[in-house]
């Protein structure tokens, strides 16, 4: 397991070293392969993790993760402070060792802390949920574009990534010694998400082609390497 | 999307009915179903979630799932309590709407609420462990037993299953009426994860055959419906 350069006083970032810079195109790559996020927050009620669509963008300290929906308000309603963990996961395979205690997983992992912050401009908030829709594939322009209501009763927030760290195992077992000569197994199933084949939805109207994005999407590695 | 039926006082079940039984079933088929689940727990630092390996055993309100491993024990340290939110949550594809705002996935998720407690009976804990490491495949069994040493090593939290909901999306996306007929495709581009061709460690000793359960796994569908 290849711990992240940390990132911050919680993870302890040396800021302006080429391994930060490694590091923060390495969370980017990660975020950019993950197909959904899980996002923690504390309530009054103990800490509660939810899955949440999301999406990426800005370079340095400008970079930002957003994430948005009912899920996101019904966390800001129920949570006393914005702080919040957004934990992305790509699982790449299955990891058995000659011996249980080291079994594991091979995955790519970024874990984001910081406080999220409600997009409330309009135009911005449109901004914002097109790059969280275009996050899998470019569906955004095919569609009709957001209505003013439609924005009001979206809450989009933006956690800043200045404060996030990856963590990615490959590779083969790593045993005892005193077990590398037993008559133990030893190798890696490896795990592989795929797009399948798009199909339309079964009231759409006569005559609509679908979008090149989606065609492109269908038949994809869903989290490639 | 379909709202699961409400399991405490906080989620608020009503016990005993056949939909309280049906929940529960729904539940355990979609953890059976899960490759790995998002742990939240509040630190002193604020929410943090990490992605961890499980298994559940148990019918009924013995139901549980236990998580286990380096991770544990360090939110065991980091947390003032034990107490977590435990979600696995299956992506099975994008919902592709005539509106951005009616975009979604479809998913089946999980959300587990409760107390964590340690097992620390040794004996105990190798039957936990059991359960956590055959939860993808059996390969408890083909491996070397663990040692008292790996045991004392390790540590295994167990959380009830009594304070559960799932959430499932599935099918086409719900648009607008005004939508209906305009020029906006429509439709879904399903995910699946697969299984692929187990390969040993380089290092494995020579004349170790694969266990028919890494066998079995390789081309499986990892979270069939």
């Amino acid at each position: 397991m290849t711990d992240a350069q940390p990132a911050s006083p919680r993870t302890t970032m040396r800021r302006g070293t080429d391994r930060a810079v490694y590091e923060r195109q390495r969370i980017r790559t990660i975020l950019d392969a993950g197909v959904i996020a899980h996002v923690g927050v504390t309530t009054d009620d103990g800490p509660i993790v939810l899955p949440m669509a999301y999406g990426t963008r800005g370079d340095g300290d400008a970079a930002e993760i957003l994430i948005h929906g009912a899920l996101a308000n019904a966390m800001l309603k129920a949570g006393r402070s914005l702080d919040v963990c957004i934990t992305v996961t790509i699982v790449d395979g299955l990891v058995v060792a000659r011996s249980p205690f080291h079994n594991s997983m091979n995955y790519r992992s970024v874990v984001v802390r910081g406080t999220a912050t409600a997009i409330d401009d309009p135009e911005e908030k449109s901004t914002a949920l097109h790059v969280i829709n275009d996050h899998i594939a470019p569906i955004w322009d095919t569609a009709r574009p957001p209505s003013a209501s439609d924005l009001k009763k979206t809450l989009v927030l933006s956690v800043p990534l200045t404060e996030a760290s990856a963590k990615v195992r490959d590779g083969d077992p790593i045993d005892d010694e005193a077990d590398m000569d037993g008559p133990y197994w030893a190798g890696v199933v490896p795990l592989t998400s795929t797009w399948g084949e798009p199909h339309a939805a079964s009231d759409l109207a006569d005559g609509v082609d679908m979008p090149e994005s989606v065609i492109a999407l269908g038949g994809s590695d869903a989290q490639p390497t």
